[in-house]
């Protein structure tokens, strides 16, 4: 299967120019406030969620149209894209798939950012048939990491080897975990447990999550652990390289102490009796961790992404490395997390909506990076908004 | 309070010598069947539990008499030891104060190793109106720990400083907590939890379980960590010595790793409601630390005790060191901790048998240090049985 679907690029549709004026943007959380925020500079943008609070917010700030709505329901779901030229996908994980299905329903080109745990490429035959382009997975990794190595591969003779170092991490660093999440404690949990994919010799391998601890250091920062999760999604079939890793970066420690909690058995998923009633170790420590991870309004955070490619170049073996350390916009209090998944997003967007990538079907953001004019209008955008990629070309071994 | 009794020693009442021919020993656990063992050398043992089980083995190894019976009656209780001579109180702690009340409340002799919560001189009318000697703590420490104080307390001009560092270690060191308990986790997490009471500037204070972690070298072993706990107990009222403290002992990392535990909520003793269900933490997390804690049978373990004493002594300075490395008896299968608890608690049987400690009320085993022939009895009884306690003598500043 690996590889297997870099062919169709070749025979890839291209969908009609359209002009987009009306975008729904579905979910107004963290990121997806952003967005709508950002959008609102070019667009006429309407932004649904059920917490109407987080709709005045994000109105008092920019102006955007919100819409009290029931993202769980996929009636109201199509009822919002049918009304829109293109929508943003940015709800709950849990509910990302249906999410997108539903706008796929009803033939309106996506950019989606919930990371849901499904196969994304099970909705590109109806993505198909509707004639639009629907981008998956368009954060920073998943996300901006795959648009770069898209852009390697489709430049580069051949790229060999692929490291994506990707983190993000509250500034004030509080034990024991030094770390604060935006999503549910339960998600991160489950990128502590599931058996890490990556690709070795070719073939796809799995490593115990939280294994093969390295440090690292970041200019600027100081020094950083990495370790194995399950992050390539999509790069294990759509790209031709032998070697990929990704690895998550927290402050050090972190690995352990959450290996600590795992293998003391606090992630179980098998109810345990506790004084006779069943209960689910992990959904004890979620409550418990929800109380240190949330990331609280002000809590200032930066994100930090290494990317190491390396490849034949001009018959050369090179090693380019790109560095990327955002923080915190003061200014406008927008979290690092949703300035950098939100702003690719919203470069997604601006690529569909201005013609610069028309593939027909479900696109990671690799295929998109494969488009010199799309991949450019992405940098551009995000450089715009202060998030830039250093990139160094070394030769290697 | 502090200090004030040691004034009541000066006018012990001394018991009448009795003919000790027949013991009960409640309790059959690890420490209970080594005692029965022990003392079936010398008396007529009866030794009582619930389970029947564990009264065939210790009857299977010596010529003791099993007994089943249900210790948490008191009416029980009182009828095993009218039975008998002499009581040895084994029974798990929660269970310790009720049942050496019963003991004493039918006016029998008792050497009590159930280490209940409850101050031990609440039952200290009742002892003396019976007239008996009742010994309570008499483990390793509390236990020998505090004979060998008294001991010094009594011969020195007087003790400036007392420190206790103890712990029950198994020999296979297993990441991530390097401890096996003999005892139920519950009990473990009280101690990790309980601010710990020691002695500064002859003042009682308090400070957090687990904090002023040391490292400390211990020859032909290795290196381990001290950190404070609660174990004091009636050295805070019986004795008059302006600095002491206890510290329990552990492979290092170990008070890190429970620190994170506690502080990440999971010693919690308020419910929490998970899923709608309300848990109290530190049940499911006593539940999950069973199975990485239980010492299984053949698991072999040791014990070290280091006792440091400073004060003045024929006018001069100095700091005496005891120190003590016990292990597993691999011919008889008992562990260190059955060993040290239990031979500390026959010594003393012995002593109040042989007369060699006939104060009549409630003692803890200072009490009985402060008595030159019952210490002697009891450390050559402990060096018989292959349990030294090293000691070495400096000038202190």
């Amino acid at each position: 299967v690996r590889g297997s679907l870099r062919r169709p690029r070749l025979a890839a549709t291209m969908a009609p120019e359209v002009r987009v004026r009306r975008i729904a943007v579905l979910g107004c959380g963290r990121v997806g406030s952003a967005i709508a925020r950002d959008l609102a500079e070019e667009f006429e943008v309407t932004v649904a969620d059920r917490d109407e609070e987080a709709l005045d917010r994000v109105a008092r700030g920019a102006p955007v149209r919100g819409e009290v709505a029931d993202l769980a329901d996929p009636g109201e779901v199509r009822r919002l894209a049918q009304a829109a030229d293109l929508v943003v996908g940015a709800v709950p994980g849990d509910m990302g798939f249906a999410t997108l299905k539903a706008v796929l329903e009803v033939g309106r080109p996506v950019v989606d950012i919930s990371f849901f745990d499904q196969d994304p490429f099970l909705l590109d035959e109806l993505a198909r048939d509707a004639g639009v382009t629907a981008v998956v997975d368009c954060g920073v990794a998943p996300g901006l990491s795959n648009l770069v190595l898209g852009r390697e591969e489709a430049t580069m003779d051949r790229v060999t080897r692929f490291l994506c170092y990707v983190g993000g991490l509250p500034v004030v660093r509080t034990w024991p975990y030094e770390y604060k999440a935006v999503f549910s404690p339960l998600d991160v949990i489950e990128e502590y447990t599931r058996p890490a994919r990556y690709v070795a010799g070719g073939e796809v391998v799995t490593a115990p999550a939280l294994s093969d601890v390295e440090l690292i250091e970041v200019p600027g920062l100081g020094t950083l652990e990495a370790f194995n999760t399950d992050g390539l999604r999509t790069l294990l079939v759509t790209v031709d390289v032998p070697e990929m890793r990704e690895k998550t970066l927290r402050y050090p420690g972190h690995a352990e102490r959450m290996r600590l909690l795992r293998e003391t058995g606090l992630f179980g998923k098998e109810p345990l009796l506790v004084n006779g009633v069943p209960v689910r170790p992990v959904d004890l420590t979620a409550e418990l961790l929800l109380h240190h991870w949330r990331l609280r309004p002000g809590d200032e955070d930066l994100t930090v992404m290494r990317l190491v490619i390396e490849g034949v170049e001009d018959g050369r073996h090179v090693r380019r490395t790109y560095e990327m350390l955002d923080r915190y916009d003061r200014e406008l209090g927008i979290t690092s997390m949703a300035r950098t998944t939100g702003y690719t997003c919203t470069a997604a967007v601006r690529a569909v909506a201005h013609g610069a990538y028309r593939r027909v079907g479900i696109s990671p953001p690799e295929f998109l990076g494969r488009e010199p004019a799309c991949h450019e209008l992405i940098v551009r955008h995000l450089a715009e908004r202060g998030i830039h990629l250093a990139e160094r070309t070394e030769p290697a071994g």
